[in-house]
Parts: structure tokens; sequence; C-alpha cells
């Protein structure tokens, strides 16, 4: 993939000075970078990154002397990250889906699927299922009975959709995802302890030998646009009404989301994230990896939680948190700053109890 | 899938009132219930909710006015969760297993399959494998060799079995469940760092340079009746004896269970819970989500976890726990609280300090 | 598989003691030994089961009096899970990965397999793949395109291996592992509500309506000999350059390792850690069960951190790490120690209050 140095920059909307017509063929780090690379070097602290490479061009950060650098050309790019995904775009060399579908695949007869998807060996798309255009679906993928997903899908392997999901257009799920695996909701025939502790927040109660019995799931998966969904990520269906993602979430890896839970539009899940059951989430949340979001409450537009943060009660919009449990981010600092100096906090508590009562100090 | 009402309230053992010959095709939430759906409005809280949609039946709140809300029939269900287990059993549409072993099946000859077993496509079952009467097994399982599995099975698509399990009635895997993935267990020829750091509670020690050793499982996992695993959720098999699951236990997804440990019946473990290795779980043992359990302690029965508990030391049965590290649940909201108010009291403190002993405050 | 004591022993380097000719079949724990096991009793407190047990033959700890136990013959083990992982490696039955390549596989003709491996059925080898000799790979198992694994893999069964990537030798795939998912890499056009809330430590900021862009993986992953990836575990590749895992390190069940992770040599991560996007860990590191370590920061050589740790900063070599926000493990157990009394501590600041300020307690 042979790209002009001024085609680069022009499908970036950013500024090049140089060779323009050089040409690169893949993108590297500055130090591994070959003469026949574009060195992505967007921050001065990869100066000394490109002195040790031989990238004849780079991708620099505004004002950078490329000539001194010994570089023959250069792009401006005042926003690294969001040159990254444009210089990703176009250097991408993308995924091998093969062409049409493959004769070990096994696609149900009833099920539709549009001209031009590729389907890999041992894939099996179910009855009455529905596949939009230009899909790209990988070996060994399930997609079972009555779902319908949109144009531009890519399904790579062991992506696992369950019965009569429905999934908006340029959905990517990456290995062994699965949409749609059962709610987990059960019911003792009377109250469990759990109950009651929840109700009293107290272990105080009586306890009962008591049989789980299954609520099965009715619902099941509805997925906007644009959505991705983690490698080893499980999005469960809903009891009665279809489990949300709105469009334009992305979800990465190893994530959870329970049952019946509602998910806006354009948030960001982060690795091992988990929401739990018939949890509402608002509109561009962002949660950090590790962050725990508890059953049946509500998280409200642009929230951002830290990493690891364990949300368990309602969060106001626009609020940002941290901690566990989980509290406004400058609440959570200072009590971080005081939970390290709490042994030297107790030490002093002592001395002035001993001062002021003339007792024995606190052990 | 029609139902008359009077045939619902029956299977629920539900008392129902007005026209009782009314037939209802499915369950819906109140407010977007048609006048075919039965609505499920077992809190006065879904009022609001009947008003909006258009049934003509739904299940409510003991003593609540139907005929006021407009509704033709009624059911009374005084314990909404337990009534949801009853109508979903009824109303679920259920999953596409297909008829027989699908042609593009691979089933050992020495496999015994009972008969009216549902074999997928891309599914193998491996040699001397016994699988009982009536499974229900999705596309692309693999059970491997020497496995046993009673009947009424459900294994969802990926499901994976390994080698010489052995699993009792009813059991259901969800998508890209694993049981059986080797134990994690390692050894260095001398005694390691972890080893160190774990017998001293301190970091001091002397640094090597070491290779783990792998130690095989020779154990498998064993599982009871009734038992189900959530998707992308792992049983790791035991070292000597085999990892046991008690009847009864459900486990959410993306659940992590560790080599040697012991599960009691009834349990029920939420999403993203981890259980270490050679961990004991009693009876009845409630773990929320993210709550973990560390290796080679024991939690006695009827426990409950609540989320993101992190258990490091021994639990007596019926104790209800919270918090990191976990303590009993009062003591944990106290933690808490007091934790909230640190900040503040540090401040109190070093007013105190200055007013005592007249120097300068705690910085 | 029949051992005699003295192969057994010296299969261990071991001392024995008795019937060296004696035969056994396989290991069990004391109690549940038969008369045709090797009972592994290597500590003091095993000496009740292996007097319930039926056993001839025991691993002992050293100094054991075999005879008086009524055992007929004795190994003697100074290490217990040394002689584990020599014992179990005897013992191990194995797993069954069929003889050559399964008629139902499909192996792309430009794949190049070496001879002697062994593939199950419904595996997908891609394009220009290497695979070195000796390989066992299970059923339903993907391995993408241009990918190069070195000799005596084990790919369990659901292992997926995305486009491109590089592995060394004796790599083990445990069931549903995935390496190689796109990295979770995304960026607003303008910057975004996280980007705030990371420099300013403060949820006061201007909130804006964005879309994500996504960031093309153009890395992938790199691996090196002797490591093993637990099942539903995850590594994804990287942006630029590749992820990579130095040789020996273990990796447990249902771990998430982020795109552009750079993980040393012999370092063990244990179930449900986590390690986010562009973090760096050195040797022999030491993650205990759902520890979590932030994106971009540095773990130096020989770092343990104790379950559930979260890793927010840098971490200087050979630190002993424990808590949220971890901190060394001394300081860690100090605050918990203070944690548990801060509800005491604040009713005593009260008092303090009161006594010097004559004033109204705290509330």
């Amino acid at each position: 993939m042979a790209h002009r140095i001024a085609d680069i920059a022009q499908a970036l909307g950013a500024k090049a000075e140089g060779a323009l017509d050089l040409i690169v063929t893949h993108a590297a780090e500055p130090a591994q970078a070959g003469p026949d690379a574009l060195a992505l070097a967007m921050d001065p602290k990869y100066a000394d990154g490109l002195a040790k490479g031989a990238a004849r061009a780079a991708i620099l950060w505004p004002g950078a002397d490329w000539r001194a650098m010994g570089l023959q050309a250069a792009i401006f790019a005042p926003r690294p990250r969001l040159a990254m995904a444009g210089v990703s775009r176009l250097m991408d060399q993308g995924y091998d889906f093969g062409q049409g579908i493959h004769p070990q695949a096994c696609i149900d007869p009833s099920a539709v699927v549009a001209k031009g998807a590729r389907i890999g060996p041992f894939t099996y798309i179910g009855p009455r299922t529905v596949i939009g255009a230009r899909a790209c679906i990988g070996p060994s993928v399930t997609v079972a009975e009555d779902v319908v997903i949109g144009e531009d899908a890519i399904l790579h392997t062991g992506t696992r959709i369950a019965a009569r999901v429905r999934i908006g257009d340029r959905f990517i799920g990456q290995p062994n995802c699965v949409v749609g695996g059962c709610g987990f909701s059960f019911v003792t025939p009377e109250p469990s302890a759990a109950e009651d502790v929840r109700a009293s927040l107290s272990g105080d109660r009586e306890l009962r030998q008591q049989k789980w019995m299954r609520i099965q799931s009715l619902g099941s998966v509805t997925i906007g646009d644009d959505v991705e969904l983690g490698a080893n990520s499980s999005i469960d269906r809903g009891t009665v009404r279809d489990t949300v993602i709105g469009s334009g979430t992305k979800i990465d890896s190893v994530v959870q989301i329970g049952h019946n839970v509602q998910i806006g539009e354009d948030c960001m899940l982060c690795g091992m994230a988990g929401v739990a059951g018939s949890a509402r989430i608002g509109n561009r949340v962002l949660l950090g990896g590790k962050v725990a979001v508890n059953d049946n409450i509500f998280v409200g537009d642009d929230v951002i939680a830290g990493g690891a943060a364990r949300i368990y009660t309602n969060v106001p919009a626009g609020r940002a948190m941290l901690g566990d449990p989980a509290t406004k981010i400058e609440t959570q600092l200072e009590i971080r700053k005081a939970l390290r100096r709490l042994p030297r906090l107790a030490a002093t508590v002592a001395e002035l109890q001993k001062a002021v009562f003339g007792g024995k100090a606190q052990d």
C-alpha cells in the first residue's frame, strides 16, 4: 500500500511540507521506522526516536523543524490521536474474510444474506435471519434465528449472536464476543436471604433453604448503529423488553452487560467494565477499565467514571466519579490523600487523647 | 402462542378476575403493551404505564382496581418476580436447536448420544462421551472425550466442555462458556518471591530469576444438577481431585472459577465474580457482581457478599459481607460513612492538635 | 499408566524407601486414595487423610514415618508443589487431539503446517500461516492469515489467533482465548470530556456532543516462548507496534491485556487481572487475581501485586503492592488496620472536640 505524502496529508486535512511526492508504504514508530515508513512522531518526545530511525518522512507536531531532523517530508498534526485515526484508516491492511460465502459455511435456506457478503468456514446463519450489505463474517461465527443485522457488519471469528437480536449498521464484533445470552434472573418461592439483607442493610435474618427458579428471558437485545463489542465480552438479553445499546457506543474486551440494561449513545465502556441488570446509562457516558455499575441504578448523561470506580447509587448527569464506593473525583482524591495519612492521623488522635483525657491512648 | 387468562392464572396458581377467556399472545411492559399483550404491572409504580399502553389484560398487584384502569381482565400476583418465573416459562419462545443431529456435526463413533438429542452444525462430540436424553446442543459446541452430561442439557453455541468433565441433569451453558480449562498452577524450583511476600506480608525479599514449571491438572470438573453457567464464564479443572460445583448453583456471565474450588448447592455467583484456586464455598452462598474470593479460603453456608466485595479471609456461615477488604455489612457501612467524612475529620484533628499542643497543624 | 515407585522417585530426583517395585496407576488425595493410587501427602496435615484412605504408597514430607502410617513405600518431597509438577507431568492423561489433520478441518492451501500436527474438526488455518512441529490444535480453533506459531503449540478448542500474530514455541491456549482482537482506541475530533477530566482531575468541564472515531490497529501481537493464555482471556493487538508478551509469562483465565501493552518475561497474571492500554510491565512481575493496571503506566521488574490491587501510577522495581489505590503492602496493611478502627477514631475525635472546644461534636 504505497501512499504519496501529499495524498496522506490531503486525507488527514493536514498541512505537509517537503518532498510531497515521496512514497511511504506503512506507518511505524519513529525509532523503528525505515526509509519507506511514515514515522509517527506527533509529539516532541519522539524527536530522539526519529534520530535513531531511518525515516525520510514523518507526521510531526506543529512547528517541528523537519529539515533539522534530516527528514525529506513532513505532515503536521495538531491533534495527534485524530491524525492517528486518519493514518491508521489509510494504512490499515484489514483482515482476510475471503470471497463470498465459503462452501463450508452453513446458511439456513430461509436466511437472507445481502449480496457481496463474505462468510467464513464453519459459520452458521440461522432461519429467517437477515444480514445487510457488505457483511464480513469470519470463521466459526454463529448468528441464530430471527436476527437482523444492518449493513457493513464485521463479525470476527467466534462471535455469537443469539436469537431475535437486532443490530444496526457498521457493527463490529471482536472474537468470541456474545450478544444475547440469557439474562441471569432467578427467584425463590419465598423472599430470599439476599432480599432481606438488601432491605435491612444488615446480616441479621432468618436462614432458609430454597431453590432458585429461573425467569426466562422473553426479550432480546437491540443495538444501534456504529457499535463495537470487544473480545470475550457479553451482552445479556432482556427479561420482557430488550437490553438496549445506543448508536455510537463502543464496548471494550471482557466487558459484561447484564439483562435489561439500557445504554445511551456514544458511550465508551473500557475493558472489564461491568453493568449489572436493569441499570440505565445515559449518553456519552465513559466507564473506565474495571468500572462496576450496580443493578437497577441510573447513571446520567456525560458521566465519566475513572478506572475501577464502583458505582452503587444513581449518578447525576455530568459528574466525574472515582473510587469504591465511587464519589465525585475531587472528593475521592481528598479521601485518598486522607487515607494515606490515616495511620499518622490515628497516632495523632491517640496523643491528643492522652494529652486531653490523661488516660491510656486508643489501642 | 395464544393463552387464555384463566389458563395463565392457573399455571401461576394465582387469582384472576374479569374476562377469563380473553386471549393474550405475549407479555409486555405496561406502556408498550398492545391489545393482545399481557401487561406485566405487578407494582403500583406501573399504573402510569398501563394508562399509556393499550393492554386489555394485566398481571397486577393484589388489590389493584383493574376496572378503573380500563382493563378487561386481571391476574393478581403477590410476589412479582415469582409470577415472572411462571409467566416467562409460559410465554418463552425458546431457541431453535433444529431437529436431530445436523449433518455437519461431528460425533465420534464411540460417543453415546441419547435419542432425541438436537445437535447443531459444526459441533463436535468426542470419544466415549455420554450425553443424556433430550439434549439441545447449539452450533459450534465442543464436548471433548470421556465427558458425561445428564438429561435435558442445553449447551448454547460456543460452549466448551473439556475432557473427563461430569455434569448432572438440566445443565445450561450460555454461549462461549468453558468448563474444564487447565488449572493455573505453576511452581518455581526454589521458593518464589510471591511465597516470601505472602509469608512475611512485606516487600523485603531476595530477588531471584526463576522459571515457572507447570503443574498439570490431573483432576477435572464435577457439576451437579440444575446448574447454569453464563456467557464467557470459565471453570478450571482440579489439580488432583475435581473442581466441584454443587446442584442448583447458578453462575452468571464472565465469571471465573479457579482450579480445585469447591462450591456448594444453590449458590448464586453474579457477573464478573471470581473465585480463586482451592477456595471452598458453602451452600446458598450469594456472591454479588464482581465479588472476589481469595484462594485457599473458606466461605461458609448462607454467606451473602454485596457487589464488588473482596473476601481475603475465611467467612463464617450466615454473614453478610461488603467492601474491600470485605467486612460485615454493618461495619462496612460505618466505615464508608466515616470515610466520606475523613477529610473533615483530618481537618478537625489538625485544629485540635493546634489547640492542644499549640504547634503547627499536621500537614 | 502404571509406574514403579522407584521410577517416580527417579523422575522427581527424590529419595524413596520401602517397596520400590510397587506399581501405582494414578495420583490421589490421601483420603480418597485406593491401593493402586499414589497418595499425595507432602504435608503433615494430610496424615489423617492417609489413615482414612487405602493407599499403599505416598509422597510424604521429609522425615515422615511411613511404616507407622501402614504404607509399603514412600517418596520424600522437600518442596511439595515442585513434586506436584513432576508427579503431575508423569501421571497426566493429556488430551485427545486425534491423529493428523481431521477431514473436517479447513486448512488454506498456502498455510504451512509442520508434519505431525494434529488438527481437530471445524478448525480453520488461514492463508500463509506457518505452524511449527508437533502442534496439537483442538476442534473449532481459528488461526487467521499470516500468523506464525512455533513448535509444540497446544491450542485448545475455541482459541482464536488473529491476523499477523507471532507466537514462539510451546504456547498453550486454553479454550476460547483470543490473541489479537482489535485495540480499543478511539478519538473525538475535539478534545473529549475524558481528556479534560484527566488533565484537571476535576469534573468541571464543558460538555460536548461528539462521535468516536476509530483508530485502526496496524500492529499485531508478538508472544515469546513458553507462554500460556487462560480460558476466555484476551490480548488486544497494538496500534502501531505490536502488543508484546515476553517468554515464560503465564496468563490465567478471564484476563484482559489491552493494546500496545508490553509485558516482560516470566510474569504471572492471575485470574481476571486486567492491564490497560500501553502499560509496560517488567520481568517476573506477579499480578494477583483481579489486579488492575492503569493505562500508560510502568510496573518495574519483580513487582508483586496482591489480589485485587488497583495500580494507578508507576511502580518501582521490586515493590510488593496491595490495595485500592495500591500502595506498598506494609502501608496498605497499616491503612486497613486504621480503616477498621475509623468509626471508633471518629467517635474519639468528636469527644476530643467537645472536651477541647466545648462546642457540639462533629455529626
